[in-house]
């Protein structure tokens, strides 16, 4: 690599790379957020950090805040990353964070290293510039985002109820965008509700049908009309709710056994249009038509959250257009996130970082132009929020 | 045990206990046949073992002949067992026969050591009385019923024909009978045609369902009406035709992932109101009703094979009569047996046996009174037919 271009990075693009050498593979943290409490201490923020489970459980998670009193505008995050997949199959080391073509390639550039590193800079700028700004920023980071998200940012949030801390406004950092950064916020998140659904039928020999009731027979009918059922129409912020169904299981591997049960995994992505109880309701209803013997359990991930036109909403969407010239799209399309722990507090929240193409993936990667951007914005809706 | 008792079996009960002593797990024989044919060989049949198979696989089959020309009644069988579960399940050890309130306990003893003891003995009877009997005797024997029935009968059969070896009726020692030895005769079996159902849709995240296809959605309306098809009426000998999925999969367990593809498994029992062809086009025609992209592979274990009233049939209902003056039931229910391989030689195929009630479980156990029965219905049958 030419060392002259590695010199000529922005102070955004280097901690993203020194965030991205961490092999922070879900919940492990491996010092990231060491990192970014040393230079957010440097500039006047109080840390506390919070770590909870045990062992390979362990989760560390941070909550910064700088100021007094007064509205709090928190940037929340995840140091973690999911596994890289086959290191062979990248272009270039996961952990080794390389510019190639104005890309930053590596496991968390996009989902989100690259958006910690962003806030971070942001607030040095705005700081170094508004000593005194109005209100408070503050920082909420996790190690467990990828993971079960049970030590995590939950924790983090009863935390703060429990020292009546609220929190005004807050940004996720988590890309947000489709073409470039900016391009669409998250104002919103569908509710997430999964099913584990056991259907009973009666266990025999292929040969002696009379003796047997298949469970994979009985239930088809009524899974197909779950399938095609029309849940709502979604509204003005949400997509329409939709229904799938991730796994189905039933026999023993045997060509000449009728299963005894059906074991059937599905998940519901829901509007504000619908509640838990109602979806419950509608799919016992279905089931219960076609006579079927089952048990059904329940998780809910998440409620449908929404943070319309607003402060914060303004203030993005301004500084959006302040530092690229866009108008941006607000968007509550995608999966779940820590937002729907956050909101529930009361507070105004909304998803922006770069694109997200990539997470996940083989040769996740981002646009430093966009990563400086995202910084910019950052910065910029401090501008407008707190100075 | 009163070994006064001991002393009084008959020759049938004692050459079944000596065959179920022998651990012969499938495929393994275990010396069974050696002994079949040093009493066999002693009464002037004429022995040729075969053997196909290497290592674990290898299979012994023997085929032997009494008589130099006329008509030929076989007898078939197999030596291998089903393994025997927990023993410490058992209430007697089940490779060490025992007999308890007129019971024969131990593995193979109903399926089909038993029956084979019966053969054995009936023809021992029937030289003894008619040394210069008309016809011909055969023994076809098998140690590959009960594991993939690749080296057993199959292959005897080829070799058979290759010899131009013809087999005018064959009494299959399986167990068909209900409540006594000889209620039931199974005179004809129906086919079985296994499928192998691929469908295919596209993966993704659950999120995002206008990026995805699901396959169990795509494929459950088509499941349920091949699961709700009247595929015929069955007719005098057969029952109705039966479909059944024996296994379903899909999704790897992530409950966020829209699987892309759906495995299913399946099997017809199908009879002569209908072919392979036909079940194969029906099935494909509801498949291609949905729109369905798929894959689909298909076995045919057996076609349905009938056994009409004529020689066999009579003097086997005529043996019964005269032996136990009960009036038997033809039956083509149940499971495949040998018996598919045997009829397409244009063989007269029926399978006569005792009680099936405890076959492939624990405890399996026989009538010691039916064994004798049944030793004694082959030997009438012989009677009628070769005498």
């Amino acid at each position: 690599m030419d060392t002259r271009v590695m010199t000529e990075l922005s102070p955004t693009i280097e901690l993203a790379m020194d965030l991205i050498r961490r092999r922070s593979v879900t919940p492990k943290d491996e010092d990231c957020q060491t990192l970014m409490i040393e230079r957010l201490s440097s500039i006047g923020f109080h840390v506390t950090q919070l770590a909870w489970g045990e062992g390979d459980e362990r989760v560390v998670n941070f909550w910064a805040v700088r100021g007094e009193s007064g509205p709090l505008l928190a940037f929340a995050g995840h140091t973690d990353v999911v596994p890289s997949g086959p290191e062979d199959q990248w272009h270039f080391p996961p952990f080794e964070p390389t510019i190639y073509e104005g890309m930053l390639y590596g496991r968390g550039a996009a989902d989100m290293k690259g958006s910690l590193a962003a806030m971070v800079t942001a607030c040095e700028r705005f700081v170094e510039n508004h000593p005194n700004h109005k209100g408070r920023i503050g920082f909420l980071i996790t190690s467990d985002e990828e993971g079960p998200a049970k030590y995590g940012t939950v924790k983090v949030v009863e935390w703060l109820q429990a020292q009546n801390e609220t929190v005004d406004w807050c940004i996720v950092g988590e890309p947000s965008s489709t073409h470039q950064a900016g391009d669409v916020i998250k104002n919103g998140r569908r509710g997430s509700l999964g099913g584990w659904l056991t259907v009973h039928g009666v266990q025999g020999h292929v040969a002696y049908p009379h003796l047997a009731k298949n469970p994979i027979h009985l239930a088809s009918p009524a899974l197909a009309e779950l399938a095609h059922e029309e849940w709502d129409q979604g509204n003005d912020f949400f997509p329409a709710t939709s229904f799938q169904i991730s796994n189905i299981q039933a026999g023993t591997g045997a060509t000449n056994v009728v299963p005894g049960a059906l074991n059937v995994v599905f998940n519901f992505r829901f509007s504000t249009e619908l509640t838990e109880e109602i979806l419950k309701a509608r799919t016992e209803a279905i089931l219960d038509k076609y006579n079927l013997e089952y048990e059904l359990e329940w998780k809910l991930s998440g409620n449908p959250f929404l943070t319309d036109h607003g402060e914060l909403v303004d203030a993005l969407v301004g500084a959006i257009k302040h530092v690229t010239d866009m108008d941006t799209e607000l968007s509550t399309a995608g999966g779940t996130s820590d937002g729907r722990f956050i909101a529930p507090m009361g507070t105004q929240v909304v998803e922006m970082g770069p694109i997200n193409a990539t997470i996940h993936k083989i040769d996740e990667c981002v646009s430093i132009e966009d990563l400086d951007n995202t910084s910019a914005i950052y910065e910029e809706t401090m501008v407008r929020l707190l100075s």
